[in-house]
């Protein structure tokens, strides 16, 4: 299949073309950078020099058009014209920016400032989390991936409120330096970015528009999520720490059930809480470069509390992509995401 | 004044070690170690080379006889017995571990493990935290140091829970390596410990009970705390996020008068929400080797988050035990401790 | 292919099984612990979970004598003995320790403290460097992995000392913590490790005797190298910058081919200078997780300033071991090395 | 005293704010950033958030006048048209950056790519290293404080190129971030810097010219070090492994003595080897935030290993400038620097 890249040098498109290059049915032909246009791409993805001989080029949609789908890793508002001209020339569109994630064009103009010019494309993209929407994403013509906070909150959560009749719900996310992309800014700066507990958007954080989306369409009824992020001192991973109030009495053995009857064969979810280890409980740092969500609880009478780590470049931008890609080509959706982590690391 | 620090070798003595050579009313004499016996105490705080010929001694409680003070920087379990014969001894005790904290034979017994055989002094001891309980430090004969946890939650939210009535309180703290001692165990190994966002204690975590002891009493009311720890990836550094749910409608305005209101006059509190520069809430970063707590709120119509970052070891731990002694001594509390911490770091 | 691990619960044990799982050769059939003996591989090396359902086993030498080939994740000392007795039951062995390395007995006794029992046997071994010993391997039944920071240094200098007359090369090693294995110490203790520059082996470095053995017999001539070793903060990586002084004019383009010869068609060396992006030269950074050794110089009148830079548990160890055995298979040499890096991390 | 500084809202800028406000003779009266006239000083440095009220300012330097004297922390560059001027007002001037360190204006323009305009001033400036210039600093106008990387390699080699006849040197250096300034990069950005071992200046690092300009006068002859730097992971800090081969044989009684002598009686100077603890050798962990030079070394019969540790921005900046403006005083050179760091950290 040939696969085209637009916004290839941004650390999404960096893992998008790691991971489709070694993909058995991926021909990457076409990676697009306005700003590193001509450059090699091992210019900018220094992991791939000897690995690939791609140069980014000038995006030019026509060239996508002999393409058999094309990934978007672009900011949002940028992907949302041209996802429609994909699509009119026949292309598959797995787009990684917000444009396509929300229903509601309200919500969209609320989180992101702008009028959605294409809401009955935001209606029929499919939100391109497997756990949630597999029959939809296999034969869709446009997934929209979701955010890498809402994988791991909506991934922690989903079997809970499906389950379970809660009050509204505490996420507090951890977050490495790589989720505020690659262009540097003083807050990124090394000497202000090390070693920081940076709360950053307490309240408000766009991601909660998805996640209460998502959470309310599997719960049957509105479900709100009060979601704030902090930035710590690691580059990959995002946690999510998840309060849960269960309105009525429940018991561990009801949690576990619900975890494995929502995430049977599921082949990136691992739910856990080992009794021996350093790691007991779902860590980020297990999941580096993997495309496994790890979640771990814990329950008290009055509270369930809920982890959840994913590499927020993986499993929360690019591999989640290909995932999405392989269910659509009908193949084993472990397919170019076996990787299975580093320890240590 | 002549002073000694028992239990010199771990991180909170080798603070007090360093801050206390510099208090010009300080005079330390006597610092203790069993393990590092005879060691020069450059030894093992290697910051103080050629700062101090001290050498840790066997401890001896003769010895502490000579003293006007005794830091206890000892494992909770330890003090219980010393405690009271230093009293005997008519020398005034700044305990720094939980033996003294709780009021509740039952709460100590409950979190700790352990029988308390001095409840009376228990009863007596004045919980250190200098913005709740000044008056009672200034004539003290035994004060018992807040956790650096409780020192960060319990400065949060006593001034909310005086003014509002609110719905339990969700905690997540983030810690530093340095809060879990100088003991080394595989999970301080540095290659399993770096990069982490370990939760460690998401239920039943020890501290909770000083805090929902002395947030109750400022509230004069049952207050409700649901603290989870995790491991981050820096050395100093407490950061508490704290979810209030107001039962009322409250203002912003509101919330900066109870802060205001509470904390008027006070020399290590900083209650901030800055508009310009990189830091503009509290972060543990910019505290680090200061006696400071800086704290921040953001407000939401159903919710309130307050942000509260402290050094563990200074404003957690050994900053606020001299604190403390200075109040004692009825001379400016910032003697000392006049730090502004270091930026960048 | 049957494989046996021993030793298999440090790191350089868990990145093998971790290549060796997704090898399509290898079936991993026993991987022993001492200390972990019944419990699961994945308690240890968490980034294996629901990948392997591998138990550590108490070793038991008779069990190897049902693989093709057992890899020995020792402490040296603990190989020596071990690998006659594999070699006697035909199984071909790939000792990672120091205990084959090294051809001299004096060198081995003088580094190691120990009087080598087999020393026809260290004879008999290969110096498992594919670059300087490919044709060896090819046919050897013991292979000596090279040690992590005399992979690098080796790689760095072998084709300088092959083609110029050199002075004593200073060998400046900065290395990542999990270098000094998984056993926890006071010296790997998070807080005391973190951001440290600690100088740990300035002289007498046990791998100089491996790097001037091998360098040797590379230039044909005694060939001396002063390596020194700093610990930095980082977990994986070793970066060697390596100080040469060429008795003899030399010319940038001299040493380009140099590299350019010795070096061609080697899968795993890149030897680069960029002239765009923020990795121009060496950095582990850009090779954690891969089988890559990258190499860089800058040539100055008196002067050649060598950069080497491999992540030590790969091509440092798990990795070199298996691509050692690649060989010994006569398959394709990236099989199962195909991992190119993570980028950011 | 009437202080001012110009360029203040850098990292020197910022570390001199903190000092000098603590400093018992410095009333800081301006302190001036192009950049942020007008915003307080807190808002850039928020360590010294409600420990200063001063604001920068547009720089004037008519306003310079009113003070005793003005430190500047400018780029080279913009320092080399000021100092007359201040000098001319009859301000003393303590020039933080590179434009009066070099006596010889042919090596400035090599260096500094601009021909020096001023260059008998240069030669009338005084080198900013108490250790080598105490009694010109003494009576000086003007002070030229040395580079961070200078100051660590000259202070590691002045005692022996005084003792010792030797080779050119090979000073292998590593440095924090902070030392590449306050103005974010590519390079700096948090996912790219984290974790490195980045070589940048391998060869022809501005700091050699004054390095040797130090240490020929010193030796009275013509003395060479190569030194290359390397960035890695810690935000403060500079270390220098220097490699240095004597020409005679010399014993480790006699490197005792050579370092005794020169550094009898300095304030900040700690030569050291230690038999226990975690930090037997000089390490930047241990200095971060104090004034202190730890030096170590180690002896092999054909080489001599100096390390040297500083905080880049105290003893390498700030800090010295200060103990500088000390000795100009004939006050205690530790006034104001007598912090002495913190550990862990």
């Amino acid at each position: 299949m040939r696969v085209a890249i637009l916004g290839a040098s941004g650390y999404t498109g960096g893992e998008l073309i790691r991971i489709l290059l070694f993909h058995p049915k991926a021909e990457v032909c076409y990676v697009t950078s306005r700003r590193y246009a001509g450059v090699p791409v091992h210019t900018v993805h220094p992991n791939l020099r000897r690995v690939t001989d791609l140069v980014f080029r000038e995006p030019d949609l026509s060239r996508c058009g002999e393409c058999d789908v094309v990934f978007l890793a672009l900011p949002h508002g940028a992907s949302m014209d041209i996802v429609p001209q994909l699509l009119d020339m026949g292309v598959k569109a797995i787009d990684l920016s917000a444009d396509y994630r929300l229903k509601d064009p309200n919500q969209y103009r609320a989180h992101y400032g702008l009028d959605h010019k294409h809401p009955w494309l935001a209606e029929e993209a499919v939100y391109g989390l497997p756990e949630l929407h597999r029959e939809e994403i296999r034969g869709a013509r446009l997934v929209a991936c979701p955010g890498c906070m809402a994988t791991s909150v909506i991934l922690a959560l989903a079997p809970i409120v499906k389950g379970l009749d809660v009050a509204p719900i505490v996420s507090d996310v951890k977050m490495g330096s790589s989720g505020a992309g690659s262009k540097p800014s003083l807050s990124s700066h090394h000497p202000e970015r090390a070693g920081v507990v940076r709360a950053y958007k307490l309240i408000g954080h766009r991601h909660t528009a998805e996640i209460e989306q998502e959470l309310s369409r599997v719960a049957g009824r509105g479900v709100r999520v009060f979601m704030s992020a902090h930035a710590v001192d690691m580059v990959r991973g995002t946690l999510s720490t998840n309060y849960v109030f269960p309105r009525d009495d429940v018991e561990e053995k009801d949690v576990w059930r619900m975890f494995r009857f929502f995430y049977q064969g599921e082949p990136f979810i691992r739910v856990y809480r080992a009794r021996r280890g350093v790691y007991r409980l779902a860590d980020p740092k297990i999941v580096v470069g993997s495309n496994f969500c790890d979640i771990s609880f814990e329950l008290a009478p009055d509270r369930l509390i809920i982890l959840s780590a994913i590499d927020n470049l993986v499993k929360g931008a690019a591999g989640q992509a290909v995932q999405d890609w392989n269910i659509m080509l009908g193949i084993d959706e472990r397919t170019g995401l076996e990787f299975p982590g580093l320890h240590p690391i």
